[in-house]
């Protein structure tokens, strides 16, 4: 397949550039009376945080896939029309973000509103694994000497969040909060600087990519 | 006319990814009162099964189509005002692609919803075998020394879905279910390898790309 | 300014891509009883042609555009601050198209969404003329040696849809129906090989790029 | 990091473009029976003149920062996590632009509407000052001769718009006005050289990229 690199990067920016747009369209405005406006705006707006929350959380996990994606597919010199259209996959699920994070926002106490969207990201994580699964199986897309450290250590970390999405969903049916508080830390897992970094600290200047850099 | 690939492809791919990102604002959060919310969602939710069916369709045939047209650009050298024109009207069909899944997924029995649906994308897929045609015509735009087998194979390849969107419009006066079926299945025949790669599986490393690379 | 010519087109790019995207956006499923859905659907769907027409003449001219900026670009060497800003004001304008367009589709007979619809394409086409003037006085972005016949060609060929929308705003005050059909008219100009196109034929395949190719 | 600028670069300018066009969506075609349209439409689209001016100073306080941050990026030769993730939270500021437009342009003389705009742009802005006190502490990103002058030079433009907005937050307990006045004014004091432009007017042709360049 000739489609280049380039064409896929260039659609996966724009899908991801949309959607991470089109979360702010969940924040409506409140509509007030004209002589209420001064007295009422101030709580209404303040009534808006669990809008703001879930935009503020998406928009990091969108950030978060998107260098994933990216990172994966500097390892790849290759492409056929699997991996295209796991690619398409990927960003099918993507583009539903702005819906689940909706309804989480609008239904963030209601279990099924937690599933839907925590079985949301977890599409787009296992998509992403499998994006890796199929073009590192028998080295297809990438260097034949890809380091396997490597190919495993990105494959965990891929993994880590629909795991963590998974026992989320598990505990709202002890009580929505524990739930909504897994979601919200994901994001610092792929952010902040782990244990990983230390360990691979040290050969970061010997290797272009290392291990930690994935996702 | 110096306006480059680059351009073109620029444009295009942020109309696909816009159309296939927006195709999410169809699907709407059901509203409910607070003390309904957890028991009446999840039907709520199921009851949108239509808008799901309908999008992920969508996206898939505009993937296929994203596909499409990047394979034949990447045979074309030049552009003219003409070609131009053409990829303009491509795009014009495919940012309405919203407009007629809207339509399909909120009435999607009804004979003229299933027109509408099947003339947007018949409209999409007859602009791309414009486009191939006026570009291979004479080799005016491609290699000269592009083989005929693959100019007339991947026409045929581009012309089969509008060909079997006739057909599927043509059976909703049977039953609209069998118009559907026919849409959902249209993505398929160009995502799974058929016959086709098969039959070019030998010489694919030998030649750049294959007729069965087109759409 | 450091600033480069891909930056700006790649921004340009997205703001077209979208505006065009979201023109789509203002044509609205008619919302039906079920039992009536069948029989009214047609019906309603053929009042939206206003909506389709808008559609179709706003997607063309956004083209026509869009050819035209990156034509111009094709030109240009060097960017500054200044033409960076006429380059933002212009897409300022571009961005504006679905909103006149919007009002245009449901006041086509009104006066004032008339001469909205045409200020609003007037402006863009007088900043694109701007940009050109700026960039080509005393070459000051432009080639030194570019030949005058170009310039000035290029300036007359921006010059004139702004020109036929004034005509077309006045017009409105003998029949609205006028000024539609002229405003249905001007990509026609763009699009279709004009005297120009025959005048130039013979050098096409000396210079790069000819004064016809200017939009 | 192995994540090129380029990535960046799409994905800002991605976001960039949607924001961007999304303002024009709070402009909303007024809603009138057809035998009062043609009398009172021209004073209900006066009566939109706080839509536009906000689609006008968001789109062009937008295109200051799109500016600023390709500026900041073009010095910039490599990228690590932190880099990374800076600039996907400036991201998240510049997404949330259109809401906090909206809700301006709908309670303009409401002191909580002109403070969450005003803190929206804040944040842009201190979040390119982090972008830019990161990548150029100790030269972590940046070229090592990089001129100190330049450095701190871009560094008080960058903070120049965060302090302006902070004064008109506080003036808004004065008067409203005030406040708008002043957002409307700060996006002039980066499209009109100022006085460092005389400054370093002198020796613009030598050195590459001048102080007075960023932003």
């Amino acid at each position: 397949m000739q489609l280049s690199r380039n064409r896929i990067e260039a659609l996966t920016d724009g899908v991801f550039a949309v959607a991470m747009t089109l979360l702010v369209l969940d924040i409506k405005v409140p509509e007030l009376e004209p002589p209420l406006a001064t007295a009422e705006l101030p709580l209404k707006l303040l009534a808006l945080w669990p809008k703001f929350l879930s935009y503020l959380i998406s928009f990091v996990i969108l950030g978060v896939y998107w260098v994933g994606h990216h990172i994966q597919l500097s390892f790849i010199r290759r492409a056929d029309r699997p991996l295209l259209w796991i690619n398409v996959l990927f960003l099918l699920w993507v583009a539903l973000v702005p819906f689940s994070t909706a309804l989480l926002s609008e239904y963030a106490k209601t279990r099924i509103a937690i599933a839907v969207y925590g079985a949301n990201l977890i599409a787009i994580g296992l998509t992403l694994a499998l994006h890796w699964w199929y073009a590192t199986t028998e080295a297809r897309h990438v260097d034949p000497d890809i380091h396997p450290h490597l190919v495993r250590g990105a494959m965990k970390r891929t993994l880590m969040a629909p795991v963590i999405y998974v026992i989320a969903i598990a505990l709202s049916f002890v009580r929505a909060e524990i739930s909504l508080i897994l979601y919200a830390l994901v994001p610092l897992l792929y952010i902040l600087p782990g244990r990983i970094d230390i360990h691979w600290g040290a050969r970061r200047h010997d290797k272009p990519i290392d291990q930690d850099e994935i996702i």
